[in-house]
């Protein structure tokens, strides 16, 4: 079994229908990954161990998702050098304008690359996981590579 | 030199402006208090010690400004089971409203009592806070009941 | 029979879905409780006399929420000395921002404490008072601690 | 001197530099009024007595400014079965979406007649509470009359 | 029959159910009124007609409700000096939102007299519409009066 | 002379330092235009005339710039079948949000081809009129084109 | 079979729903078009081919509707002279608001002529689309006009 | 000389003071990197070509900022399988808003990793493009590493 690259951490289990969609793309892009609930706010101290550590066991880079004032990104991103990706997740009446602002708005200093509320958020946090894994992982590189030239040639050209 | 009841934190140095009229009711209102900078992003080991020693140390709440992405607050809450103040301060082109958002909309769980954007919400933190420490210490009770009848005197009848 | 502690008060009995989060929560924790409904647009004279006798009735803090213009927090603030936290409910086509504004951006003078929208937010307002009760009876603080570490005990490990 | 028609209140002396183009409106338009600081928050009792005891005093309508939480205008309209406009004042972080949103948004029941945010909703509130008082005065709407052809003949045909 | 004191326009039939609000409480009120559909966009020559006209015709003031680019309420008060109110409908994917800023962002010149988005904005234009024909009707006053008090009756004191 | 083909109008004289780029563009491009003053609520009958009459005049379309709650476009769209573009521009405390969607929420029926808040727009409704002209104009195609063709080789390569 | 005058294009088979009102006004008014699948992100090349080609394959202008972070029109706008009309889509949690802001919000130099969201700016696109026609097709003017004037025919007077 | 890694490209020169905070961190951290003015707008045949030959060029990532529509970092990223990183920067009235939703909402398919508007984000694009790069470098990562602790190590304890 791989050890895995991606740490997906989410702040509540409600928060998996969303952030499945970055498992299933790590999946289909063949990255191993592993999928843990890490809340910044009912398990600090979880989280502290998670991140801090994630280097040490060999990840190398975290998606965070996370609802209404999502800090989870962007603690985890305060306490590891990795890259953190993050994205915000509809839960509250605000409808995700509240986690995009939360998750993007970081300060100078500590960076979470940020992508789109909800699902879409989700699958570009996979594939961008991917591209920069890729980087130094031809193999990787190509396979990304054909899932967006599959992207391209499944764009039908006739709208009925 | 009486042991602080309050301690006011703030993610920066640039904060201070605006936190200081938290710092300056408390004085007002004889309330012994500590200021100190915390960056939930850039110090979250400092946040850590300094959250979860609170209690111990004998604090009574804290009060935590922060901007942008602002994390401080929520991150404090979710290491002490002091009351927790949130004051968002303005320093985005989003002029608060993510502050705000990122500061209000915490979780079921972990709460943040949270007060207007900007100079008013750090006054009143203050306040809050000493109405707060007033239900056991009827000699506060009394100042802040003074300050109030100020405030009510003071609103002259005529707006020119 | 207890004494209530603290009073929860709404602007309708249509606030009652959200706010009874509260009431549960306050019971949860052994703190005694009122609920009842004071409209500040409707009942103003009631508001008047429930937020300006709390202090004598024993009561230690108010808990109000209310939707749309949602002026019940501010103005049982502007009538009693006691901590007033503030719970923002959805009732409008601004789903919760308009009451959100409305409670938070108080003046400096009048604080409300003021949680997330909705039934977080009520929740909450019920742990921020035991909280608050907490800092002079122990053995609410120790309940307190003991519902703290029951969240972060009942946070799963993984998301399926 | 005739008695007062039409009550200005207003939350702070600060709100007049805007409230007073609606004072100017009236002295133009010949309708009596008064103008005085009404703090819904600091003076409650003030504002009780004040718009409880308006239609008794003789006063025809109320006209309220106020900024962030703004709640004079609609505490104001629950208290007198007058009717009441209310002014949104931008003094806060967010420029006066705060009151607009805690001035319009009042629940079915007690409506506030609302204006533009700043100087022209307060110019506005004038013309609007004497073209209330003109329906039963022939010669206030000849002013009011006069008053808008003068505008409709201001308005120049060439831009420079 | 009564002739009309207050037209009720919107700018479609599919407006009806949020203006029918305002319908029943004139009726509720005693207060005659005309209902009828106007379009700001789609029947500019009937508003022409329709907003010019109603003075002479015995109209005492107009309620406009509009969504979307809303219009018809600020038309309507530019070619009278009858008061106008305007109720904004949510009917668009901004939910209310850019009909209450088409409607209560006037310029300084030409007011209208808004009330909240939806339903709750339509009863409130059908009691502000009673309040200010109230100013010269006693009996009026009388109902108005005795419908706020019924409000104030209704409230239950318990939430359950 | 030649008569003009584009009609530019404004709701005031404030808004011809945002429009005259418009009017500068059409200049640039050698599109014959006229500018006026039209207010669509201090002069109402003056853009009912404007409007309606413009295309028996031989203009071919309508640029509108007006702030607040912007109705000058939409109205002359409901008044005339020529194309109208509408300018939101920045007057209120809101700062362009409300003319925007005064002017692009426009319903079913009476298109308004909206563009950018303020001077962007303004230069852009310029260059779109003689976009639309063209289609009829070869020499103005070519202007056209080469005004496109600088602005691509204005572009520097180096940002210093 | 007649040339297509008009391109539509969207950038997901799912925003035919709405975009297919711009395609049954333009039937209705008589205008020949195509309609095509065309994503700015998933195939640029499409995109580029597409509208740098528009112009000398006979097109007379491009309607272009998306969603999201809605690329599609002003990225046709820059790729050829021909007018384009830009049409927001409501895919994502920010309900159109992000789509509104991305197509209307372009630099000067590059106009995109913008419709409302949803179907409303669908069918806006393929009236202003015809009236731009229109203005070199006496026919096509005249049945505009009919179009224009069946609208305004068939609004009731009465809303019930 | 270094071959750059990293290309910084930004819409307008006008985006350089901003975007020189991320060539700046990137001079710091020893990261070689290009900048160049790409409009997707102005100049889609340069950002096509920059694009799609970036990766060939041996570039590693890209670094996009751009204000209003912002559509230079999506592009760039429909046209490259490179990781892209967005900037958002506020020169609109709407102060960045319109950018940051541009640059973030990209759909399912086409990431972007969007980071704060203005300055900040500018800084962290370049720490995050840095991290990025640090995975496969491990002298990088140290450099990393060093400017975190000094970052930690320069945040002062006293406010004042």
């Amino acid at each position: 079994m791989t050890a895995p690259l991606v740490g997906i951490i989410m702040g509540s289990r409600s928060d998996w229908p969303v952030m499945e969609h970055a498992a299933q793309m790590l999946d289909r892009l063949g990255v191993p990954y592993e999928a843990k609930v890490v809340s910044a706010h009912r398990t600090p101290q979880r989280l502290y161990e998670y991140a801090s550590g994630a280097e040490a066991r060999g990840l190398k880079l975290i998606i965070a998702g996370a609802g209404g004032a999502a800090h989870l990104p962007g603690m985890a991103a305060s306490m590891t050098n990795l890259p953190v990706l993050g994205v915000p997740v509809a839960v509250t009446a605000l409808n995700g304008q509240d986690s995009l602002l939360s998750i993007v708005q970081m300060p100078g200093g500590i960076p979470v690359g940020t992508l789109a509320i909800g699902k879409p958020g989700a699958i570009n946090a996979g594939i961008f996981a991917a591209s920069i894994l890729a980087l130094s992982d031809p193999a990787l590189r190509d396979r990304v590579a054909a899932l967006r030239a599959e992207q391209t040639a499944s764009v039908p050209e006739s709208p009925v």
